[in-house]
């Protein structure tokens, strides 16, 4: 990889998917299904997922993105006077373009810590709110969303997300958990401490990202039983649509739980993320906060950028004092060796 | 194809895609590009669409499905105080789980006359509600919605096309056609007098379907200049996601608008249709309407239904006087001669 | 009164209140009350319309207008994927700039029989609903919305809501009354069989209008125990505002249900009217529809018209054959014979 | 007034209304009108208005209450892909139960200073918005909300408003102006620097508050001919009703624009307010925030707060350190010196 070439840092979904998934819609082309997602792929692929989490008393719905699966999320399970507890960095309340609140719901922002809420924060704001002789007139908490890892590549210990439960059980609220880069916190098990089946134990509802974890596309839903669920499909058409050749979901997701191919693709991402950590801090390079996971936010001088721009992609964040900004590299799934070695050695050029 | 096969006739998207998509997909797999349609290939598609149908200066934008096309049309182009004119046979109407009324909006159904709304319906309802004194109180018509196959099979002509559009003008609404089976239209051009450029000439914006017509899965949906789009691409993200790997969408109509593949779908769904129906018009099979494109409604007696759907997919639809009930055949862009060949055969044993 | 005088049947909300109502608004003008109907006034009127209608298990909650009451309950207690069964007439449907739709909810109308939703009907649409193998992807029903009186001045007598409910209970639809004009309804027992009582084992929800029944303004709705409220003041003061000086309403009620105010008005209203309809079948008109209440639908010649309207305030509604048009009378608590006998004297001039 | 008299300071509409409201309510009780503020009371009310600020090329619209006025104008003039910049202590975002975002926008909220928005804090975040490349996936803003007098008692003075409207020119931004305490404001122009005609000049939408200012209820909005208002009345009517005995509405607002009454009690408020915030000064009471208005915010020990509200109705607020707390005290149009006197004694002897 010559300084010709350009590679991109900008995200985790610049390519396709596994070449895997590709060749099992390539096999299964012509079969015949029904549609929506009552086809036998959809119908396996659940019962993988469920099998993966140990939680056969679960119900799995597929959506084709994020957004579409946290907006679904809150328009059926929200009472009409309830608003979602999230993080100011939530990516609900940042890059979902009002969402939420497009289907009548408010989200009560608290600020975050190194991207994460903590269950402390939860608890006296639900204190705060319950104390307070007006609340009626306000929006009453109806969800705790958190993501795993968070907009900033953190995550939450087995402790953190125990401490939130308890809280969640206080107050009677889901608990929710996007897991749009869950490949990648299944993968640093020995950072959180968290074994597939405690995250059916301590939260209530998440999902299981595909989309940038090395599917086409897709995330699936997993819903405790504990949650009425009534009406939740009719809900999914409602707002986004539900995918006709619904197998497509299915098929993946199939694919992802066979032979451990989900938690690979976590864990190559996660590596080629270190390998770039660890050359950034040999270099001297900085970090806006420390992430164990695909999302590293290095900070650099502003004449640094543009040029290295011209070789790599990557987004550019907030500013900081003395001519620096936060920028943010994304390894995913089918990051190189060869694009994380052209990175390093051109910044070391350039620093 | 014995007895003992089982085909569907269910719906046209029962199947995977046409494998030159699959193809595609693959040849272009580990290519990076940048997210959410910004890609070159959404950038060709959105050209090549553009040109098929003689209209460079409108605008592409790209949908995972013909739900989110229309409640995102809905939510982005009525006014707070507007609904849309639908026949109630309109999908909007009947089959997408109350989408529009969802994002706000009333849906002002008239009497489907074969599926379809004529120009003089809807002309004499504008002039009925702008006549009514208290039209104040009431939900003002802010958009025509048709629909190219109609969801009977039916089809608009150019002389009917035309008429809705001069109403249209009279009452300044925009002219929205879902074409989910798009492809369908354009190859019974025969039928309608339409050419592709005619569709640009009086409709101010309709989607070219991709699922119903051998995608893996997508709509494009063309808007003309003279609708003011600003915010469209957040009212989307908003209303129903937007697809991160975008480029899936580019790559799938790039492929069906190169070498006429669109159009030669459409025309290979039509013709086994054909074939079908005229096959059931021998054996002395009745319609419930008059379909020139891939959805026929014959008419069954009520005890021959069980024992061919033990071998064939099918809609069972409303009942009919004399134990009879309207059943729907679809064919696709993969139905097989074999396929029609076996349940007509099958139907001529049984009745 | 002189043919120069100008009286108005365009309404029953043409004048202020009855007297009583702003002599209690005046006597109690200077005592400080708590606010958004937390005060006694209004916990003392929940008591009296309590009751009135012997169901002291209900809560009462106190509206500003008819459409703010309705699109409020639609926005409660409707479920994400529920719509509304209404008659094509029915208020909701034809006259509230789509209020109901604006909180995300369908309306599902059916014909009107004399403006009144038949329990056949009902059934008969339910039993479709459900079995209709695609109705997952429909709108459920999730409520029965009915008017007493009807917007055509119709009554549901006692059988007619016997029926209705059995239907409510076989298909765990509530039975939401908009009773805009209840007062008129009460006052004719005798028409309808109905006692107050009957109207709490009949239906689930219920609103005692006063705006049309000579209060300012302020509608009583009455919610059964069997309904789940948790948050329902909440969502009131999110979907229309609560009344910040809420013993406003209180004040209205408690007057109107003291010495029998309600009735009394109820009572003079029917009477006006009956004077009226006596009057003109005398002079040999005819009805559009039977109304036993006070809005009545008689047909006259179009050229009547122009002239009655220098003199009368009314509406005019549909075209019939024959150059004539349906008009609307509507009588009011205050409702004056000599303005019953001045339109009468100049009907028979001008027939 | 002894210590067994409880007398209230919890808000500004513990009464009723100024007499002469009633009177001419009483007056004009069996006057007929038109429905829905189409009467010619309205329309004097409105030239009345228009004339106190001198904009005759402006609308009026009335409401019932704030909530209502301010969740219809974000409904009918927010555009589906925007949000409405607040302070966090802003009305809307505070205290309406979440009655934005049940139209389906968010509340972009910055920091409050003094419960004031800064022009410079709505430039920076507007920059900083505009500048990230990622704002399309993000909500647009679309109005800039104030509140004249603020939540905190503060006013903006003729500056800050110049300055807030120039922010407002650059990003194309309607200012609206909460003015539920609008009289207050007026009557502290020796603090603002702002005439009535300057409220028209530097602000595109505002309202005359009614309730809180000496009517029953009502506010009165006042839109510029700059803002597209088609629909306004419809989507009033969809949102939250539109009172049909309009009038009501016309003639308070008249009454209040008749010998300057509305300023008159605006002026009264005040210094009650004054007479109470000195005497409070006096005995060493000090302020959360220091408020020019009818809002007050001192800050009492805890040992305090029970033994007088056992006399006397306020808010107890926000917990501060060394066992004390924030509380309101509000006057109003009805406020007597012996109310204000009896408190001040009371709490003399407390602390």
């Amino acid at each position: 990889m010559t300084e010709k070439v350009y590679y991109s840092f900008a995200n985790d979904y610049s390519e396709g998917c596994h070449p895997r998934i590709l060749e099992r819609l390539q096999k299964t082309n012509f079969e015949q299904t029904s549609g929506y997602g009552t086809d036998h792929y959809c119908s396996a692929a659940a019962d993988v997922v469920k099998d993966y989490f140990d939680c056969t008393d679960h119900n799995v719905y597929f959506f084709v993105g994020g957004t579409p699966a946290n907006l679904t999320v809150m328009a059926a399970f929200l009472k009409p006077w309830q608003g979602v507890i999230s993080a100011d960095t939530g990516h609900i309340e940042a890059h979902e373009s009002g969402a939420v609140e497009a289907t009548g719901h408010k989200i009560l922002t608290l600020p975050n810590r190194s991207g994460k809420l903590t269950a402390e924060d939860v608890a006296t704001w639900c204190e705060t709110f319950y104390a307070d002789e007006t609340h009626e007139h306000m929006v009453f908490p109806g969800m705790i969303y958190i993501s795993q890892p968070t907009e900033l590549g953190t995550l939450y210990t087995k402790d953190e997300l125990v401490a939130l439960r308890r809280v969640a059980d206080s107050y009677e609220l889901p608990l929710f958990m996007d897991g749009a880069r869950l490949a990648m916190a299944l993968a640093a098990a020995d950072v959180t401490g968290l074994s597939p089946t405690d995250y059916v134990k301590y939260v209530d509802l998440f999902y299981v990202g595909g989309t940038k974890c090395g599917a086409l596309f897709g995330e699936s839903l997993i819903v405790s039983n504990k949650i009425d669920q009534t009406g939740f499909r009719t809900v999914q058409k409602q707002r986004v649509g539900r995918l006709a050749k619904g197998r497509l979901l299915g098929l993946q997701f199939l694919e992802l739980f066979t032979d451990d191919l989900y938690l690979e693709m976590g864990r190559h991402t996660n590596q080629q993320a270190r390998k770039l950590a660890e050359g950034l801090t040999a270099i001297g390079v900085e970090f806006y906060v420390d992430s164990p996971t695909n999302q590293l936010f290095p900070i650099l001088p502003d004449d640094v950028i543009p040029q290295l721009r011209k070789h790599f992609g990557f987004e550019v964040q907030n500013a900081l004092p003395n001519n620096r900004h936060v920028v943010r590299f994304v390894t995913s799934w089918a990051t190189l060796d060869d694009g994380v070695k052209a990175l390093l050695e051109m910044l070391q050029k350039l620093l």
